[in-house]
């Protein structure tokens, strides 16, 4: 067996990733999951070695088996052939086994005896340097243009328990249940499938996706997807890959199977270097945050949410609502789960009278008389059962969770045995906690195997719970009453030609950052209000413009090459007259001369003084290297750093989008008005999100803005400042990331 | 077995608690944990009851036994005597199981017959309404002024495994050990000693401490703290109690031991009604958190937690520091730790360039030369083995954190073997996590037996470390270089007679207000600069206070009965000459009496604008109904109720304190400088936050202070708002709340 590295390291996107169109359905995958025959190329007797691990795991197929091994006739019994352009029938999937440098001459000799899908075991190629990279090159271009798809390399292999396929060399295969499992550590998929025999968890495929050479997470979503035997699809991402088709898919999946994502390993803002508010504020997980909101993935942190969110899509419906019922012998552990279920955004459900009366029935009068259910120490497997059957009616509840600790009465197993019954509740969870050790143990084999969820901790089963509630309702329908209050306001449609003519006319200077005037220009052409923003080179002009603007006024550097202006002592405010824009005028002059030298002071851009009260915000677009165009939203002004109250989203907005995009925010309470102040125009900030977002989606070569502040009072919405960067005139235009989502 | 509930309503401190003076020490509380006599009060032969169940549970009690039961001869073979007076040694505990009425008479006959300890498990007391509160105060009234203790009522009983003495009505007696486990609910203490058994962790002490009539936490701490077989204390809260009590004994035992507390359900911020910021703000929860935290004590939120770090304190030393090394088979389950150590304020150990070259030695060529150390995924047991010894004798490692998945290579039982080697080093701890289901099996229970802790998932065992470390960090020397960087700026000590006298006026007037006027004046009095502030009753006059102050300046309201100057109109600001003095005037005068009526309007006060940036800060003191006057610094000005962005703490404080206040707020960065800004004065403002915190302390009438906003530039730090709330007239200075906290 090869010592290979289990694949961690990110695996960039590379220009050698196939182009594919997002949209397009591959159903060639099928022979995957559901093949007629297949071949293991490397099979082999060598004890510990993979080439024998997968023709014993695949002992179990019940299709056609053709080992192919070089050197030998027979491998275990079974008449091996020399290469897979031997074997007498059509092969459906090629497991590979073999070095490193034989596999793109294998591939080849599959690509000529038609094979349909390969999944490449061996190790030694990307993540063991230049020579593995040119090994996969080789790989793609035997491919191209064939039917011929590929897993891996440096992978697991592939399980599909329905069919009793096991074409990877871990020797346990999972149940058959609905879960399909895609990983991108081999190890943690044993660990996995370990897991899920003990739990009775069971899948509908298993995937060890390994280095994404040809097959992506993309592929295997859409796939998935059209699966009968899927109902959810659980990920162990470590890199996203191709981020526009991971999105394109899970797009188009999300709404009819749940899709839930551990993504672990943070990477640097690769952003930060640009010397910008959104650059630096912009890091890497952040934005792929704001791509699985967007697609709705359910992301979760640790391990243990990870499983429990298997267990009960395994085993359970979605709850329809938030509000669960707790039943219980003991309160303590009953408070604990309700202090969980309430931080994680779910609720209790309120018993209704007939609930309460009926309850009254069937328990001792000291009962809680309200959620959650104690139904008091002493409580038998009977009084259980007939609590949860009184509990589940009731409209008001989502769902049941059944707590047991053991206590002097308690019999743990019986109670487990008399809740089977409510296994199945149509659109209703069953969850359950039986606390303790040892003696809660029978009980909690009889309830796994009822495919009732099990958890070891009260608290642990409330936030599976609201998971659950948080998947359902991220697919609830797109409804934001206050969108629709009120026509949009009249804005001229942008005006996009001219802002490419500008951006043109920088770009012929070679210069990459826009002037304020010129950034402001932009904004204007794409319907976003500015403040009156006039050039003056000199302090005469300034002084004029200053006059016919009326005082107070500000003064800001005009230049295209000093970035922020309020560092150089370039922004002078409340000026209120003639003598003053004169002074204000000469001391930037000589600051930035003494600073920066002559070349970079080019006069000034004189603006009325706005005196209005509102909120600061900020609005920005940044470039990751994965997901292209990012957009910020937050609170603005100087303290933007400190309390970093912002959200990040993808382009292309529509008005919903952008008002779900500032809700996250704390400053939306504000700008919808607090403390007997009135609301900003919100329909009127709906749509300077919406015309911000196309700025950015369609002027491609800008590469950061800055609007910050934008100022936001009930009276009017303005930007204040902006920024506009470019990106070097050396990029190419197809270097550009693309925009990863569409609306 | 008598129907209880578990005991989960908060148990607010009554009067009827018994006073005790924090500090002396209870030595008689041994007669609970190590009594030589034990007599069992109710003691019966009948089936599933509790006296029956305490009989039974302490067969194995190596002292004297003595059953007591009016009406049987024996118990079990057992002599059983009438009452305890007629048993004829001196019994030390008395643990009694009769019905509640009959227990008062039972505690008197305990007292006459000079028992020292008594546990009331019997049920029915003040969770049952007023006839047991009644019986309470019986209880509370015969033990008066006698050496006689009780523990409950309506309680679990107590444990002491060293002695072999099962004074519960639980069957299960945990392994000896050296945690003390303390809970305020029975049944989960059960769920807990059923998994401590799995997990095989010992305990020196387990109580179900009731109904907290006599006995609270602060005894037991107290005791517990000098109980040589205890080294940490595990403590399930519902309700605080006695909360001075519980935090004299805490400061006192937490620097020796820690104490780890679970504390769960939020109650209503009593103090919400109070029409101010600060109440608003002030939760109860938090204040909890507030004094947690100044006590040293470690709060976690779920049960998962609470056990990851009793295994963690049963087995292993606590770190010194926060670097842990990962030695793992498998990279994905590596960087899932790391991502939960970081998130939780832990670090990554550096290998040393020694530790790398023997790692070289010991590795193959591919291991992953950094930290995580990735040993590969064919690793065996000799490798980890090696792998471990490596990684734990770096100076830069406090802890190693070994992971196992199970690969077709992987040994889980003859590497757990190999580890137990390593259970024991010095000040280092080692965490294990075998991932999987019963593949891992065996080997984690060899682990376990080797008193090494073992946790399902690797990111479990990361955040159970940083935890460790958190509570190392917490007992590091009271040390900020800061706070002593420069002499602590003059301020004359605080007059606190002439505040006294001025409250007392405001009392007379049978006032609760203080005008802004007064607040300030209170302030100054005590060291806190605030803005110049004239009070002006006719129009002239306030055009006089205007010029003599200098334009521009700032009108207010001056009333002792509004509450909110601005949602009046009352705040008129930057006005600039004579005629806008008598504008601003009429203004305010017309509106108030609009709105309010005549009598409201008592003319205004007559303030500076004052221009200064700076940061508007918000200092503001509340009332906890369990902790008395608590404290609250953060953002301030209007924005407070959005951002949020504040602490609490619990007067008094020294600069230490304050500091360490200060720093748990976001805006602390802005008054440190940032982007180039300078400095706010901190020792200066610690020295505000001190005086204010003697203010609260000394001036026991005032209810509620805010200052806001507090304007901290780095040339002046100002309270340019003040507002003071004393107490109503008929509450009593004995029923006002104490501090719980002491410097």
């Amino acid at each position: 067996m090869p010592t290979t590295r289990d694949e961690t390291s990110p695996a960039a996107p590379t220009a050698a990733v196939r182009q594919k169109i997002p949209g397009t359905r591959d159903s060639s995958l099928g022979s995957f999951f559901r093949p007629k025959t297949v071949a293991v190329i490397g099979a082999s007797e060598k004890p510990g070695g993979v080439g024998r691990a997968l023709i014993e795991n695949l002992g179990t197929f019940t299709g056609a088996l053709y080992p192919v091994n070089g050197q030998r006739d027979t491998v275990f019994g079974r008449k091996a052939y020399k290469t897979i352009g031997a074997v007498p029938t059509q092969v459906d999937l090629a497991v590979i086994a073999t070095p490193a440098p034989t596999v793109p001459g294998i591939i080849r000799e599959c690509v000529a005896a038609g094979v349909k899908a390969a999944i490449v075991i061996s190790a030694g190629f990307k993540e063991a340097g230049p020579e593995g990279i040119a090994l996969e090159a080789q790989i793609l271009e035997a491919t191209d243009g064939t039917p011929l798809r590929v897993i891996g390399p440096n992978c697991l292999g592939v399980m599909g328990p329905h069919v009793s396929l096991n074409a990877t060399f871990s020797k346990d295969m999972p149940r058959t249940g609905n879960v399909a499992f895609l990983t991108q550590s081999g190890a943690l998929g044993t660990a996995i499938i370990d897991w899920s025999l003990k739990e009775k968890v069971g899948f509908s495929a298993f995937v060890s996706i390994g280095s994404m050479l040809d097959i992506g997470w993309g592929d295997l979503i859409r796939y998935l997807g059209d699966d009968p035997n899927t109902h959810s699809i659980m990920i162990y991402m470590e890199s996203v890959g191709d981020a526009p088709a991971f999105l394109a898919a899970v797009r188009e999946v999300a709404p009819v199977k749940p899709i839930v994502v551990i993504k672990v390993g943070r990477t640097d803002a690769a952003a930060k270097a640009a010397a910008s508010h959104t650059g630096a504020l912009t890091g890497s997980d952040e934005v792929l945050d704001a791509a699985f909101k967007r697609a709705g993935v359910l992301r979760v942190s640790t391990i243990e949410e990870f499983f429990s969110i298997a267990k009960m899509l395994a085993k359970q419906p979605l709850p329809r609502g938030p509000k669960l019922s707790i039943v219980t012998n003991a309160g303590g552990p009953g408070v604990l789960a309700t202090d969980m279920l309430v931080e994680c955004g779910a609720q209790l459900a309120v018993l209704s009278p007939e609930t309460i009366a009926e309850l009254n029935k069937v328990l001792p009068p000291h009962w809680s008389h309200s959620n959650p259910i104690d139904i008091l120490g002493d409580a038998d497997a009977p009084r259980y059962a007939a609590a949860v059957a009184v509990a589940a009616k009731d409209p008001g509840a989502d769902g049941v969770l059944v707590i047991l600790t053991p206590q002097a009465m308690t019999d743990p197993i019986a109670t487990a045995d008399l809740l089977r019954t409510y296994a199945r509740m149509e659109g209703k969870p069953l969850l359950t906690s039986w606390m303790g050790g040892t003696r809660a143990k029978t009980g909690r084999v009889i309830l796994n195997e009822a495919g009732i969820p099990m958890f070891d901790y009260p608290d642990e089963a409330a936030r599976a719970f609201a998971n659950m509630w948080h998947y359902t309702e991220s697919r609830l329908p797109r409804a934001v009453p206050e969108v629709a209050e009120k026509p949009a306001p009249f804005v001229p449609e942008p005006d996009e030609a001219k802002v490419t003519d500008l951006i043109a006319s920088v770009r012929r200077r070679k210069g990459t950052l826009l002037t304020e005037y010129e950034s402001k220009q932009v904004l204007s052409l794409y319907g976003i209000p500015t403040v009156e923003t006039r050039l003056a080179t000199t302090v005469e002009d300034a002084i004029r413009a200053a006059e016919s603007i009326n005082f107070p006024v500000v003064l800001k550097l005009h230049s295209d090459t000093i970035t922020h202006k309020t560092d150089v002592g370039g922004v002078k405010l409340n000026i209120r007259d003639a003598a003053e824009v004169r002074a204000a005028y000469s001391a930037i002059e000589a600051a930035v001369k003494a600073k920066h030298g002559t070349g970079h002071f080019q006069g000034v851009t004189v603006q009325p003084m706005v005196m209005l009260k509102g909120s600061e915000l900020i609005l920005g677009s940044s470039l990751d290297p994965q997901f292209g165009p990012v957009l910020l939203f937050g609170a603005g002004g100087v303290l933007v750093e400190v309390f970093k109250d912002r959200a990040l989203g993808l382009p292309p907005l529509d008005p919903y989008l952008a008002r779900r995009l500032m809700e996250q925010t704390k400053i939306f309470k504000v700008l919808k008005g607090v403390r007997g102040r009135s609301s900003v125009d919100m329909a009127a900030l709906d749509q300077i999100l919406v015309r911000f977002s196309r700025l950015v989606a369609e002027q491609r070569w800008i590469k950061e803005i800055d609007i910050n502040p934008l100022l936001a009072s009930p009276e009017r919405i303005l930007a204040l400042d902006a920024r506009i960067v470019l990106h070097d005139p050396d990029v190419r235009a197809e270097d550009i990331p693309a925009l990863a989502a569409t609306l």
